[in-house]
């Protein structure tokens, strides 16, 4: 298997459904809820990944396919090639602000990410690297990510993470907030992801993330050196849900020893 | 004074102030602190105001302006024509992100609001509104916002609220943050006011803002039907600094009435 021929297709097929993702702001939105009340979908997620898996096994029928809305294939190991794919993440900002949500894709090839994809489609803007070949926005490529210190980092977290939940000590994530230099929150952790590989942001924290929110960004945050693991400092298993860190290397390092305590 | 002469005149300095921003990334950015250590000011946020300074008084030289960065006029009161001017909304967003800050504008007479502005710079959208003939966004008007309850409302905070706090009994808003469909947090008060008026949030809030972050987008909000007050319920006070709320009107009544206790 040619990198670049799968690249080209991949890159291809998502600037396809960007297209009938934006297309679609003209017809009605169906809106359902999933497991919970604020967990959303829409005809158009759905349609979406439909259009994928049935592009990807056209052209490539030994790939297997994890998607979000379940379309794809039962997905209980990575060997062989696997895409895990997210048709839109944010879809509570797809709906609310028909901005602010992206296309989120990884190739993996037993096990190892190959390919990696956060496409903002609204902005037009792509995040996307290939293993060992750096990183790139668009077509420029991304320099390494510098190191920051807690107190002049700026860290995305959904505020439920300072109150008492059921994932985490909160305290340590209030004192984390008092110290840094501010938090911020966008509602798409594959939007967030790209915030930090571009050095928009330091670090993006979150407490149960799926495996195709976080899988394209995976690839791509490690072709700048930012680190990726678990709040428990392990790696990311892509056939669960986990809790999620992206960080510039020091600062992950602080946090996850001193502010973070697992429940 | 010709209110659509003005407006024209406004706009023209907002475009080029934001050219000249825009053209300031290829320069060294000189970055200071103020009052806090997070509370930062560029060079860049210093000679905008100048500029804009600058050019009201050369063409209205009886206006009166007051600036965040303290270029301007001693304000004690409102009379006569007073420009509300934040050169760059989101400063931290400016240094860390290159992106998310807004110039925000409110001209006013005698403590009425004439026109008002959020200009996102590097989205190149503009907000705007002249009393009394409705909201822009661009060239499109903006139509008057819906109503939203509580349960399926995006309210934008930052998560300090959510925690003891000097301002705010935190238990009213950690009650609020699990009642909704979800928060956000942007970190430009002026591109948040922005997100309400155009409906992609529902609800903005924040316990500490000063008259040149909410002036502007104040005048746009009251053409779309948005309700702004203090979290006390009180009209905002522009000499001074403010609790805020800027929200959909049951939203509001919602919120202020059960989930705000004020210290």
């Amino acid at each position: 298997m040619n990198i670049h021929k799968l690249d080209k297709f991949a890159k291809s097929l998502i600037k396809e459904a960007a297209g009938k993702i934006r297309a679609s702001f003209t017809t009605e939105l169906i809106i359902e809820t999933k497991s919970e009340a604020n967990d959303l979908v829409t005809n158009i997620d759905k349609e979406t990944e439909q259009f994928f898996i049935q592009q990807i096994k056209q052209n490539f029928p030994e790939h297997r396919i994890l998607g979000e809305e379940g379309f794809g294939d039962d997905i209980e190991d990575l060997s062989g090639y696997v895409w895990i794919l997210d048709p839109i993440d944010g879809t509570m900002n797809f709906i609310h602000q028909k901005k602010n949500f992206a296309i989120s894709l990884g190739i993996f090839k037993d096990g190892e990410g190959l390919l990696g994809y956060v496409y903002d489609v609204m902005a037009d803007d792509l995040l996307s690297a290939a293993q060992g070949e750096g990183a790139f926005f668009n077509d420029q490529r991304i320099p390494r990510v510098e190191q920051a210190n807690v107190e002049q980092s700026i860290i995305s977290m959904n505020a439920s993470w300072v109150v008492p939940n059921k994932y985490i000590e909160h305290e340590g994530m209030i004192e984390l907030l008092r110290k840094v230099r501010g938090t911020r929150s966008y509602g798409s952790a594959a939007i967030e992801i790209l915030y930090v590989v571009t050095g928009r942001l330091d670090a993006y924290i979150s407490m149960r993330l799926s495996p195709w929110d976080i899988a394209g960004g995976m690839v791509v945050a490690k072709e700048v050196g930012a680190i990726v693991t678990t709040l428990a400092n392990e790696p990311i298993n892509l056939l669960t849900q986990n809790t999620f860190i992206v960080s510039k290397p020091d600062l992950h390092h602080e946090v996850v020893t001193n502010y973070v305590k697992l429940k």
